[in-house]
Parts: C-alpha cells; sequence; structure tokens
C-alpha cells in the first residue's frame, strides 16, 4: 500500500496538551508518526514549536488540513502549516561572479541529493552563463547599473514572480532593498562570508585577517531589511594561520560557504527551519 | 506550586499511536510535557524508542507508574521506566594512577554540573589517595595482585554492592571479567583512548603515531564482556601532526578523554542513553 | 626584475649543520627563502627532512642543482629533489561510477585553485564521460571484465604511460596490482571512505552504522600493494547520530571525501608531502 | 654528554641571508638544531621573524648571546632574545569566582604539563582561597571597592612587582587600567568568552544566544589598553543549538575557554608567540 509523507510545523502559545491533541489527531485519521520535534522557548509559559512528518494513506488525506484546522488548530491559538514531502520547492538563484556557492548547489540539485528545484538562475554579469545552462538550467543576465538599482529589482522581480518558493543568495553580491524582498514575497537565504555577528559588511576576509583571528567562517541565514542581520540559520569556521594570505582565506572560506549553504538550503526544503524572534530553530 | 520533573523513557516494538497514547495519558493525569524526542529504528515495523521529561505536581505522582504499566505499558508491550529528576545517581568511579578524567568529574561534581552524586573512588594504586580526599570522596585502594585477579573483583564488588547506580571507569587500567559486571548488576561506563573500533586494547597512542593518522580520539562506551566492543556512547578525535612525540599524543589525547567521559556520563546521568542491539541512542 | 619560484626537498641522515649548509649555499647562489621547514624524526640522531621555497633570478639558475650535488647533497649522504613551482604536475584520474570527488577535482582546477593540470580522467564505466567532457578534459572507459583484471590494468597502464605525474583514485572501486603501481612508476593517492585504520575494506558507512560510532570520516593515502594500508596523507571526520541511515551517511561523508582528497593532491602538487617510513610528513 | 635547550627568538626587518647566517652562527658554535620556524610578512620586503630551538653544551654556552649582538642582531638590525628552556617563566594569576580556568591551569601545573611555576594568585574575591592553597600556591585576596580602582592596582602591582614573568587573568572580572599595565611590565593573558571580534564586552552568551548563533566560542589574547582589542593568540568554538539556555551555553563555553587558555600559556611559556603589528604569529 502506497503512502504519502506529509509534515505539519506548528507555532503556538504553550498551552498543556497540545502534543497530545496533535498525536491523537494524526492516530485518528491513521496517520503513523515518523518523526517528532518539539521545543518550548520558555517551559510552562513560552512558545511552542512541533514538526512532525508522518505517512498517511492517500485516501485518507481528504480534509485533513480542514479538521486540523477545527479541532485542533484554531482552538489552540496556533499558526500551523502542513506540506507535502512530494511537492519540492522551486528555488532561484541569485549569484554574481564567484561559481563556487552556485556550482554546489547546482551539483547536489543534479546529483538528487537536494529535494527541491531549480528553476532559474540570475545574476548581474554574465559569466556564468555556460556553467549555469551546462546544468540544464535557464541563466538569466539582470544587470544592475549605477544608480539603477530599483530598475533592476524591478527587473528581477518580474522574472521571479510565481517562479519559486525560495530565493537563495549564492554570493550575489548586491543588496536588496525592503520593498523588493516585500514583492517576491518568499523566504530569502543569503551565505555570508563571516562568522557573523563579527565582521559584517564587505570585505570580510581582508578584516580578519588584519584583526588576526584564528579562525575564519561563514554564515547562512535568512534575508530582512536589515543588512547582515537576519535570523542565522547555519555557521561554520575553519583554522588559519598567520601565514595564509587573503586570497589564502578566501579560498579556505569557499570551501566552508558553500558546505554551509547547502546545509541552511536543504533544512528549508525539508521544513525543518522555523523561526521565532530573530533566531532560527533547526528541527 | 512546586512541581517535580519527571522523565519516561520507553522501548517498544514500533505500533501505530503509541506517542498520542503516552502524551495523552501524561496530559489526563496533569502533567506537562518538557521535552519529547522519539526514534523508530526502521518506519513501520522496527523497533520504537521515546524520552520524555515532565513536570507534575506531586499530589497527581501517586500511582502514576502504576496506572502507565496497566493502560499503556503492557497493551504496547513495552519496556519503560519512570525516574525522578531529582533523585541523582550514585557513581562509583575506578581510577589507576593517572588521574585526569578523575579529577576533571570530581571538579564538575563539585561545581553543580554533574546531576549525580560520586560515592566513592577505588584504585588499583594508592597515588590518587589525596587528590580524591581533597575532594570529601572517600577512596579505597585495592590492589590487584598477579594472578589473583578475582580476589580483587570479589572485594571490590563487596566493597560496591548497593552503593551506586553507575561504575565509572576513569582510565581504570584492569579488564574486568563478565561475572564482575554481571555481579556489580549496575551499568558500567568505560573511556578508551583511541576513535573505536581503531586501535582497541593497549597503547593506542604508540600504534596512532606508528600508523601516522592524522587524528587522534577518545570513546566512551558501556562495558560488556567482549573488551573494547561494548556499545559507543560518544567519541570525539583531535587533529595531530608527525611533529608530536607518543608523549604529546598521551598528552593531547587526555583532554580529548575527558571531555568525551564527561558528556558520556552527564548523558547517562540524564537518562538520555538507550541501547538498541550494540548502539546507544542519544536523546 | 622577475624571478622563478623553486622547491628543494630533502631526506638525509640527521647531522649538524644542514639547515647551514643548505641555506648558504641558497643565499650565495643569490637564492631568496621565502618558506623553510624542517623536521628531525629523532633529535641527535635520527632522519632529518627539510622543504623550503625559495625565489632565483632565472639568470642564476643554470647549474644550480648539480653544484647542489656536489656541494651538499652528496657530502651529506641526502636524497633531494629540486622542483620548479610553474611546473605543474599532470594528473590522471580513475574513477568508477561516483561524481563527487571527481567533480570536486575538476572544478578547483578550472577555478585555478590547484596547481596541476589534469591531463585525463579513465574510468570502468561509462557514465561520467558527459561530466568529464563538459570540463573540457578527455575521458577514457576502461572496462574491467570479470577474471580480466590484468588485461584492463595493461590497457590503463598504456594510457597512462608518460601522461601523469600523479595518478589519483577519486572513488575508483577496483583494486590495483602491486605490478600495475610498479608500470606506472608515479605516486598514486587514493581517497578511502573511514577514518583509517577503523573500517579498511569495503562498505566502511554500512560497518560504522552497525558498530553505532558517533564519528565518520575519510582518509587520503598514498597506495600501496598492501590495501587500504598505505602512508595516510589526511583524514577528517563529521559527527553522525543514530538517526543518520546509511544513505545519510553516504552522503555526508561524500563531503568530507572531496575535501580532504582535494587537501591532499593540492599538498602533493606543492611538493609539501615526504614519506618516512609508513608515515607522510605535511611542511 | 649533557646538553642545554636554548631558544631563539628573532624578529627583523627581511633581508637575504638572515636563515643562512643564523644557522651558520649556531653551527660553528656547536650548537644543533631541533626546530626553526620562520615567516616573512611579504616576500622580499616585509617583516621576518624566526624562532629555533638547538641544543649545545653547557661549555660552548658562555659569550653567545654577545657574540651574536656582534655577528648577527646588530648588523641585520634584529630584535633578539635567548631564553633557556630550563628556566620555566613564572605565572601569576588573577582570577573572580569563576574556577574553571584556574584549576584547570593549576591542574595541568601540578601534573607537570605546563612548563611555568605558578607562584600566586590573586582574586577580588575570597572564595578561590581553599581550591588555590590546595595546590600549595599562596592565596592573595585585592578586593576592589567601588571607585577604588586605583588603589586596588596599586596593592595587586606592589605584590606582582618582580613576583612573575607573565600574568593570566583567569576570568579575572575587573577591568585593568593601562596604567598597570605599563607598572607590572611584564605580558598579561586574558580570555575573554566569545569569539572575538563578536560579543566583546560583559554578557557574551547572553547576547549569543539573543543573537541565535550557532556557535559560540572563547578568544586568548594579550591585554592591552584597548578592552578586549588586544592580539589574538587563539580562538576555539563549539556548536550550540536553540535548546540551550544561557547557564547551558556557559557551561558549554567553559570547557572552550579552558582549553583556550591552556593552550595560549603553554605556547607563551614556549616562546612560540611572537606579535607583529596587532597580530601574533604562533610557532
Amino acid at each position: 500500500m502506497s503512502v504519502d509523507t506529509l509534515r505539519l510545523v506548528v507555532s503556538s502559545p504553550d498551552r498543556p496538551g497540545i502534543i497530545a491533541a496533535v498525536a491523537r489527531f494524526l492516530h485518528e485519521r491513521g496517520a503513523s508518526i515518523v518523526e517528532l520535534d518539539q521545543y518550548t522557548s520558555e517551559p510552562g509559559g513560552g512558545q511552542f514549536y512541533l514538526r512532525t512528518e508522518f505517512t498517511i494513506a492517500p485516501a485518507r488525506r481528504a480534509g485533513l488540513a480542514g479538521e486540523f484546522a477545527t479541532a485542533i488548530g484554531e482552538p489552540f491559538g496556533m499558526h500551523w502549516r502542513f506540506t507535502d514531502a512530494r511537492q519540492v520547492k522551486r528555488i532561484a538563484i541569485l549569484a554574481s561572479r564567484a561559481d563556487h556557492c552556485l556550482v554546489d548547489l547546482l551539483w547536489r540539485w543534479r546529483r538528487g541529493e537536494l529535494a527541491a528545484d531549480i528553476t532559474l538562475v540570475a545574476s548581474n554579469h554574465p559569466v556564468l552563463r555556460d556553467t549555469v545552462t551546462g546544468f540544464g538550467v535557464p541563466f538569466h543576465e539582470v544587470p544592475v547599473r549605477h544608480g539603477a538599482r530599483d530598475a533592476a529589482e524591478g527587473t528581477l522581480a518580474d522574472l521571479l514572480a510565481g517562479q519559486c518558493d525560495l530565493i537563495v543568495l549564492a554570493r550575489y553580491m548586491q543588496i536588496l532593498s525592503g520593498g523588493f524582498l516585500e514583492k517576491v514575497g518568499v523566504p530569502v537565504i543569503n551565505i555570508h562570508h563571516s562568522f557573523l555577528p563579527a565582521f559584517p559588511g564587505a570585505g570580510p576576509y581582508e578584516r580578519a585577517r588584519q584583526r588576526g583571528v584564528k579562525l575564519i567562517g561563514a554564515t547562512a541565514h535568512y534575508v530582512t531589511a536589515a543588512l547582515d542581520e537576519g535570523p542565522i540559520i547555519e555557521q561554520d569556521v575553519i583554522r588559519t594561520s598567520h601565514r595564509d594570505t587573503t586570497a589564502t582565506l578566501v579560498r579556505l572560506g569557499a570551501d566552508v560557504e558553500r558546505t554551509v549553504l547547502a546545509r541552511a538550503v536543504a533544512w528549508h526544503c525539508a521544513d525543518r527551519l522555523l523561526q521565532y524572534d530573530n533566531r532560527v530553530l533547526v528541527f
């Protein structure tokens, strides 16, 4: 008998009995829980978060979401969403000249490691065209001319409209306006080449070298209107020494950047990320 | 209103509805789930494991365990146990001459970091007596004379009888017999100074150097009658280079050993470890 | 004034004055030492190893190697070699079906990160042909039929003869005979998907899962006739948990494998690796 | 024949022939180089740094330093110093209430792992007295009353005068004035409980939690008059998750702090640290 795999993600004011209510609801509809994770920001009075993955017979899915709303979601005052593991998210990638994060995502996607569809790549430079089309993905050049960011953002927004559920900035070296973020209306993940909040802004490797830090790193975060201050999804670091030039740091850092970004994107696509204040819960 | 914090740990053949049944049972008795983690070895037919930590009013505790047995545990064919977070485990430590793992545990215990009582330390050498008594812990010398392991194990077993819920081998350099393990009847955690299964047995640092490995490590595991083959609880490694002598490896390794052992002991004391075949689940 | 960058790598019985003699020799010929590293296996009587990178005016290079032999190399009983940083090594890669290590090397080579030329890729399967030719590198299919390893090795050896200074096994799933290694006469680097000496041989991820280890890893080593026992160049590990299936371990491990192999190949190409007994010094 | 182990540390404008000159000088005086490491900030025109450890017969030591000055140090315009590995540095430790860094240093010193003498511990609180005296080390309470930092610093400076070659701040929670640093005239190493330059100042764990970082860390640095901006000696990080409370971060961080501080102190005591601008070279 074939089964569907669904996910339910819940955020709610903490109250006794939430897990019991959710688990019972699923059990009574013949669903079988594969995974369930939960977190309470403050035991007995904070915010409650839950993610569960369950299998269910296709015939039992009809009306599931509506019944949940009536029986559980609304009475408990929850935010919630159901997703279907088979309906993978559509990703649009923005890049500039550097190819490491972009190629890494394309390659993981091609080998079936990324449960997502990469629907298009857009760049403010033409240099990555062949690389992208070689993977069978459409490439769009959207130049950003000096003093004409608004026009470029307008072109980009039109291009992306309805084409993606997630935008990934794979070392896209342009700052996106709050207006653009609002207009595209889907989550945006960026990779920053430092272990934020250290070295926000430009040139982090050069500044890391000048400050003499012994670790360099990378940070994947959701993009908000406040530059480099969005909620952090994932971070990692690598050891460095006084022998490493800035060029070496750039090269070493590239390996960390692509790994960290790939993890963040994979978690997002598996509905494992929940935002809580300016933080991200990884379930 | 004061509340008690209890833990419930469950192992069971996987069946639909276990989480719903457990969560409902707790909710109906006024318990509030603080943490709940679960694992199924094989979705839809394997072994099911669950750990939950919950608070409950003292007045509602009476009969809880008995009711659980009747309503949930027996019908589902579970193994289960309730523990009270306040009833900390009593630890007996066995050591030889090396002090690093022993001192680290004693120090963590003194600063309140280890939710446990260290009730006694026994050693086959007298050298650590002052160190141990300086922490206010009784020290017992139980020499192991050549060809007289059985007698020493008998003395040890008498000493430990009823005094501890966990035995920790903090670099105790004697092999314990299956008969001893059976007689003491409590779990035994050992720290091995290599990243098992590499370099089982004696002299791992010397052999690591000869083999030219680039990482050395340590492994905390439950002790079984099969030497160095018990279920692994925790492991970690540290980078090494050709410049490190065996003496340097011993020194570097000591830091990994004490960290790994401390984590394993803390997890055991928080009822976070479940055995599944020859593996350990860390919840 | 343009300068050439050369490297000198020395192995010698330890004797007083080697560094002084080498440094003086270079200084008197107008060379400028950029980097110098040295190691003695046992102070005052072991084996001495030295690697130095220096710049020198092209006009002063004539006769350098010959003068070194007469003045230093032979009197001290050294093994030594000079290399020119600009004469990059030619690499032939052998692969099977898995593309992760192969693509990673090709991509690093294309972006100029690998100071080497990838001259050809050979595989016992046709599946990676398009991937390889997409990078502009010749691809050769050399099938290995059951019971006909010798014939396949003969074909391979003919293909490789004079075409490469280094062979890299990028998850090539065939065992190479001692005879083949001798015939090709260049160093061979392999990536093994475990932290050797744990889990030598086949299926390490499956066995890692069964043994319940908390870390999985990869090992790059020089290939010798003794399977998985050649000198270790580099290793790294990644944390795993009971939740990871064997398929997940394979995927996580792939990231470690490609990083570890890339480091090993880069070090070899920069003449940073010296063999000492069955160990590798990384300078 | 017994030998002495000496170290020579050199900083100099980069010029051709420095290594040759130093190595030849040592060789001609019968010294045998055990280790030699060198770094040039910019090949062919930057600053040159060298550290070498060598053995020499006691009879050949007379006049060594003076001859070096005349023959090498002054002609090359160097800063240099010779140290004797047997003349270990005297360390004074300042602490407040937290014991983890302090106990770790005392314990490493007692087991002979730290090539140094711990001559005294001073604290602005009395609570660590028994801990310190239990290791046989003098303890001095030097309270810092509100508005009377100058007086306290005066007392401290008198206490330390001539008693130490290095001051270690093992979580000493008072800011030291530039005047004090000048008066004591020896290097001061501090451990900061964040991966600087992220979260300088007070309360880094609380701020790390609020910012939602996925790694917490610690930084050992030389103290300068600019708070938390002195040259970084060593750093490390540990992974954290949304489940960790600030209290958990403090506990996890303590393990990183003590490890990082111990490494920094050990390197300083082995004369492995050289300052270059606001950076530290680790040889």
